[in-house]
């Protein structure tokens, strides 16, 4: 596995923030609080948590990334829902009150894992953001709302090899290709594909072990970010 | 399991067409042919498969849905990927020349499971076009493309009992959800979320072995739709 | 004529919902009901009606018909907007209270006269609607709000020989082609255009004549759909 | 009917312009020659003409016109289509060589009838940059291309009164309102509504009367301001 | 300089209105009044001035000017905001209560100096519109809003040579370029670009000069076309 | 002043990078280089230089700043015109052939001053640029295409005190505010506003002295990140 880093408070204006880096992939997490909650929540008293991940036209090695006008870049659309979903999952959302967290995932620099890299980042800079909130609504502390550490990590099959934390060069000559996400020592989300090549049950199951042990370690990196908070 | 059914050739017009129905969820699906690729593939030798997820306005219980304009809607984006990566794992791209086929599912009806009916429906009429193709360019059959038979279902844990092919109260009273994409009986894309609970990997094991069942009763269906092809 | 049969109640989930068939030309045509008005008319305690049309991809002959995105199809505006205009002449809009329906016109298989179907078709999936209408404002039944039946059909002349309901084949080569639209016996709109050819005032009133008769037997295929109501 | 004006030649840049006054309604038209053809005509040697019609913010007396933006006006693209095929009828597009001619029409100043003031001015426009065209390819004049002189007018009923070309007060008003745009003395469209009430053939046919007498007085003042052209 | 000419209430909807010629570049200008404010002053009791500027795709020599649709065109929108800051330094903002003035620019003509032209006829146009408004709130005259009399003008060197209102010519030739806006005989808002060229401190100096003086004489114009007001 | 710091091949895949610190505002620079050139310059021999400005949605202190989607933000196009402007005064495009720079400014945090840290920054990025493109052309160096040293500072007035590269604090009090580009120790750009208040030409001199001074600082800033090149 690459080295894994988290930098708590890399930027001073959101409730939360982080610099996530995963070997030479960075992605700027940050957390906003938002006093309103989506048309479909109002007046339920229940929060929101939702998440936008998107490239800089500079991040990535193939040439300029466009960035999204009026046409929004479907991978970036697909991402941004995993994590919305991976990270609701670390959440009481009926705890928020009328609250909506907005989680921006910005990859300054992309050396494969981005996906994994903005969940885990985005972890941290929520759990930030959660301690600001609690602070605001006078809670003891973001325990209050929180139900779990999530972390996730990518695992695929390169040349017969199992390798955990893929980066660009391993990522675009996978056979199979997972991304996994895990709250504490469970699973949140599970996305395989084989998209060049089919995969069987016991990959698959390989694959699940190697993403447990990936994940430990992230959770530590994540943790020893925040102080052993 | 529902009721699955397809009606092959339900449109006259594309090259192929398929209505999917399973239970009371009925998707269009047709494949075109075109004779031009996208721009990263010109001058390759290659062909291109890709996809286009749809609801029709009337066709949900929640009240109409408001079709796409200048904003997409994020979860038809999605479901349009996994489409057009499920189903480029049943074709050689390299065997198709510079030849773009595309699959449109439109949801007339949804009770659950409209995008594992679009996969299933859309091998469908992916076959069918690959026929009209091979016709076209004098090959020897849809053989002459196709690397299998792709199929989907979804599964899920509903108050502790495993569902197979879940209907629209079953999925959104499941704890768990996964969509599991298949050709022949190999696996092309696990997708598991358990946005409102975690699982645990013995829960996903047993989601498998009911998706491997369920898949391989459509692709039975397939088979008679297609005249035993 | 072609053959002229709706199937009423084709869509489970709106409010009223019809398969209208125009011989080879499909058009599902859905109604649905919501508790607001646009803005202009907020306040005033009056109803309204509008209309959206839109082809599916794999519905038209010439190759696929491209999704609407950030730019519509002005084709699909202006008949749309017909839509529209014709079925608000069937509503006594200050009955309704401030409720809007919503008339969804999507066209499966496209062999001419796919508005003039919609038109038709729409009134059908309206009737359905102002019957769930009524029970929910404990109303009579759909008369107190109906002003009259509406249905539309197309005429052309096709190398000097009048053609009631043309298909693709004639309406290509019609040299003026006009929609007419009737409530009962009178009309609602006539729209004549020739554009390749200009016309004189005594094939305008012949085309009239041709229309009043084949929308006589449209309405007929209305009412039988809808039991004799 | 109201004062009907031409002046020619108002903006200097473009092949052809006219300001249109009718009444109180003033739309400049103008008409520009691009060397190219849109896609579907590629390579055919036939020439296209087509038209956008827009109303300037303070165009109007209801409060300000938004501008269309990603959202564009359905009424204009209505307007916009009818203006195209009107112009379209003037012209053998296949003498024009493989050029357009777009037909640009904004409403400096709304009072009614402002889609027949555009097609009128459009047409004085077109002669304008056809006479351009003539000299560029060194033909005889626009006659080269002309098929005929395009006008059009709006006729109405208004508490039982038939008034040729309606203001905004008696288009308001109007029970029953009719475009009727005319090529020398044959029909080129004919289009009529009802919205808030139906009608019967008699009221259609003397509308027609009164839109051809309407017209012929709105031709002599085409011509008179191109001087007698 | 050229010939500055404004013909006041050119349009008769909004509350002001005002055509300004700078030589050959017609600009229509009006003001419109709106009884909300922005959100970000929603209940603050301060008013709110904006502008919009487009070119009419005719007004221009290099061919046809695209209308402004889903993608904005940069150089208007810079314009537009240049013209908002210059006019909101003419009103008393806080005097006008929750009202918005919306001042749109549309350029018949270009030929040079149309941001110039627009900043100096708007500042007409909202003359008169807060003449209007001050009926409407009961004040004693424009004077309760006005905080003095803006007006603008284009200077730049050509081939070592000063020039004050440069046209298109000129314009398009031009070493530097500076655009001068002034309320009464103070600086409200300086643009110098040397584009092709750097300048110094001294040319800067004299194209200031040059323009206090070119104000000054538009100032007359205004003051002329508004009856000495 | 503020310190001023640049972190030259901050980002590893872009042809030229740079970090831009002012204070705490920190700007992304990066430099592209792309072998295409806009439809205006094709075949034309000449290169050509774009840059885009945003912020990330966590950069700022009033609340989460929203992406641009099918609406761009109107400050954002102003400041991207002004940085291309501001960097095209850098290079003779003419020596470049047909290749586009694309300078991309992204800002990380924001606090005041983010336009003149981005062309500043932009410059140090471009610099690097020019750098691989001499290698890529077999060119001797940069200055094969380079035409000076581009740097900006902004200046202002708040409370009567003359302050050089405001922060945000001071940015939102000041009276007037002025952005000032030079190449080498001449002027590009003058930006100076007054929106709240007006201002004289002496307090438009001082401003520029002490640009002057300022740009001079920054000056050797570049330099020195860029190892004295």
């Amino acid at each position: 596995m690459r080295e894994i880093r988290f930098e708590v408070d890399y930027i001073k204006n959101p409730a939360g923030s982080c610099l996530a880096c995963f070997g030479d992939t960075r992605v700027i997490c940050t957390a906003t609080i938002e006093g309103t909650v989506p048309p479909f929540l109002e007046g339920k008293g229940s929060g929101w948590l939702t998440a936008e991940y998107a490239m800089l036209p500079g991040s990535t090695g193939g040439g300029r990334k466009r960035r999204d006008g009026t046409k929004r870049d479907g991978r970036g659309v697909e991402i941004s829902r995993l994590i919305g979903r991976s990270l609701r999952a670390a959440v009481d959302l009926s705890a928020l009150g009328e609250t909506s967290i907005i989680i921006d995932c910005d990859v300054l620099q992309a050396d494969g894992g981005t996906r994994t890299a903005a969940i885990s980042g985005g972890w941290v800079a929520l759990y930030r953001a959660l301690q600001t909130l609690a602070r605001l609504q006078e809670k003891s502390g973001p325990e209050a709302y929180l139900l779990g550490q999530v972390a996730a990590v990518s695992v695929g099959y390169v040349e017969n090899q199992l390798i955990c934390d893929l980066d660009y060069f391993h990522d675009s000559r996978a056979a199979v290709d997972m991304n996994v996400v895990m709250r504490d020592t469970s699973l949140v989300e599970v996305q395989g594909t084989g998209e060049k090549n089919v995969f069987e049950r016991e990959a698959l199951n390989r694959l699940l072990d190697a993403a447990e042990e990936g994940i430990a370690g992230i959770r530590a990196a994540q943790l020893k970010a925040l102080g052993g908070a």
